[in-house]
């Protein structure tokens, strides 16, 4: 019973979760907050139970929820989809992200992927035939050479992938990046797929560089996305996905057989949730007091850093501390400092190593603070 | 921008909902029951939430869930599936169905189909490349010949889809249908798909045939099954697969890169409403009385039929009311009679029209009520 990724072991983030659980060491490798969401939006969601919203959701997602999603593109980039025909609730950005490459790639399609990248893209690539095609970026500011990425454009570029803010790095790209992938696309047939699940995590007052900002780029864009990211709730895996019209039918094609449609109740609750536009306008804020937080109380480590630019993670450097290779480093902090993180190798083309691990700071002040307790022992 | 599905429309099911809604005619065609389901296990849900149970869930599943699913088949089949290795909870059975084809099916790859079929295998194999050979079966007994399935067998042959009971004729297979597929399967590497979603609505005191009770074919064997049916909760889109562990690894691998896990309160809130047995083990019950009602007042309506042997479908013959074909014909009932159904050759080889629509009875005793009043009247 041979299957189509026989080499492929279980994710870092279990790998790592599972450790950290039996050395009972400090969570902060896998991204999950470990305070608790709103009380209000789980209440939306219980009401929501209690008033029926039990049976099937539209394949294409709970209206209202579409209306919501739309509303926001308005507010934070003056855009416009479709709730009707462009937007598409899924069970998790993960899900939409393996839906539009189910849906487009083929065997001998090829795939860019801009590596150290989050670990669900290139098998979802491999499952369906088609072959990743990697351009390395390197510690510690992950800088596109815009040039290496257009020799590795061919015929049978089918799609990149993009992601900003950047997860594992933290960083995000700049309005110049996404100018230089708009002239490197136009007039192709490539497929833009961008995950943006950290969008409303930027700090410093950066703006997100959405593509549906860039109107070629738009054109040929799936834009994926997540609530559990957005609203401290990973565990309810509902996120959604943005294209224009054409490509949307294309994907709702293959999603409609993959899981139909997603759990209701939270669809309806997170609706009624993003009524106030605070609950997502607030988030910048929110993270940028635990970034600075958790790197002032470092500060006096022996670790090294450039600030986080955006998702909830922060790269750290231990390169002025020992040789020893980051995955075992990461290990070895977990069984013996009882402290967990996410070492960068493993998503890195041939598992580059440059001697640092990804720590998660979606935790509580307390937990931030222990931490660094920790960290500054090291 | 080429898409896997060129061909691929709304599902039958959408279709056939939207023109209920729009005709504000009853609904008895996409499956799903208009009563709620029980408050307890809403509350439990709700209680989840409140408990934390919002950050991701095991890639798995929640252990709870799967020790209550494991200890539901030694209940009930008196067979073991390890919690940890040979369960993992999916984003509805759907999601379970598309990902062990993804995990499998290749380009070149044959996968053998009854037909009538659920509409989700044949799309789901095309994505990944492979091609249905399919086994049409006719009402009104819709019998298997083993004899012409022995033929489709080929060294292409990768894997068997069966569906027991069956939607959407309402038939089960018996024993010996799962002697001959046991003995067709013996010394391949043929896979088994069985999907098993309506396990529990079997009626007569008919035994369901599940895959597990035969030894051999357990052994290669996917069974995928839906809470939602189950539970009367369609809209939360929770459901397992089961396999032995060697098959499991596999599934995993792809599982874990498709929706990474489920909704973690609704995962926990089932694994406690399912302490009690009962909760399933009155289901046959419960939906033996809808049938019979439902059978009882149409019986002298124009339309001839067999009563369902499992799930909550019951399929109409219509031959002695009209010539119409059947796509025709249920939309002439949902516009001009209110009553909406499922025409059965969109699930056949070429369209094969067996003058047959499938009802659905999940539906409360009013719901019934009317519906046969309609149905008396045509
Ligand atoms: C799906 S587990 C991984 C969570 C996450 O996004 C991360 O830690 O990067
Ligand atoms: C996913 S919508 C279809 C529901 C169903 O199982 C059916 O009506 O057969």
């Amino acid at each position: 019973f041979t299957s189509k990724l026989p080499h492929t072991e279980t994710t870092i983030f279990t790998t790592m979760s599972a450790l950290a659980k039996d050395y009972q060491a400090l969570n902060l490798s896998q991204g999950f907050p470990n305070y608790p969401s709103a009380q209000r939006l789980i209440d939306l969601v219980s009401a929501a139970m209690n008033n029926g919203y039990n049976q099937y959701a539209p394949m294409a997602g709970n209206l209202d929820l579409r209306l919501a999603i739309a509303h926001k593109y308005e507010v934070l980039y003056k855009q416009h989809y479709h709730p009707e025909k462009e937007i598409t609730v899924t069970a998790g950005a993960t899900q939409a992200i393996f839906t539009v490459i189910s849906a487009f790639i083929k065997s001998g399609d090829e795939v860019v992927v801009f590596k150290p990248a989050y670990d669900c893209y290139e098998p979802a690539v491999k499952v369906q035939g088609g072959t990743v095609v990697p351009v390395q970026l390197t510690a510690p500011n992950y800088k596109v050479n815009w040039e290496t990425v257009a020799s590795k454009i061919s015929d049978k570029t089918k799609m990149i992938i993009i992601n900003t803010p950047h997860n594992p790095s933290g960083t995000i790209w700049s309005e110049s990046d996404m100018i230089q992938l708009q002239k490197l696309t136009a007039n192709t047939d490539i497929i833009v797929l961008s995950d943006e699940v950290y969008e409303h995590i930027v700090f410093d007052d950066a703006q997100h560089q959405s593509v549906c900002l860039f109107q070629d780029l738009k054109q040929r864009s799936f834009i994926t996305a997540s609530f559990g990211k957005t609203f401290h709730n990973t565990g309810w895996k509902v996120g959604y996905c943005c294209a224009p019209d054409y490509l949307m039918a294309e994907f709702r094609k293959v999603h409609q057989y993959n899981v139909f449609s997603v759990h209701h109740p939270t669809q309806k609750g997170i609706a009624d949730y993003m009524q106030d536009e605070n609950t997502y306008l607030s988030l910048p804020t929110f993270f940028q007091r635990k970034r600075d937080l958790f790197l002032n109380l470092i500060s006096e480590s022996r670790f090294q850093f450039q600030p986080a630019q955006g998702t909830y993670f922060q790269v750290l450097d231990y390169s002025a501390i020992t040789d020893q290779n980051d995955v075992e480093f990461a290990k070895h902090l977990t069984k013996v400092f009882k402290i967990a993180s996410i070492p960068l190798s493993v998503f890195n083309l041939n598992q580059q190593d440059d001697q640092v691990l990804r720590f998660c700071f979606a935790k509580t002040d307390d937990t931030l603070l222990k931490a660094a307790e920790i960290l500054k022992s090291i």
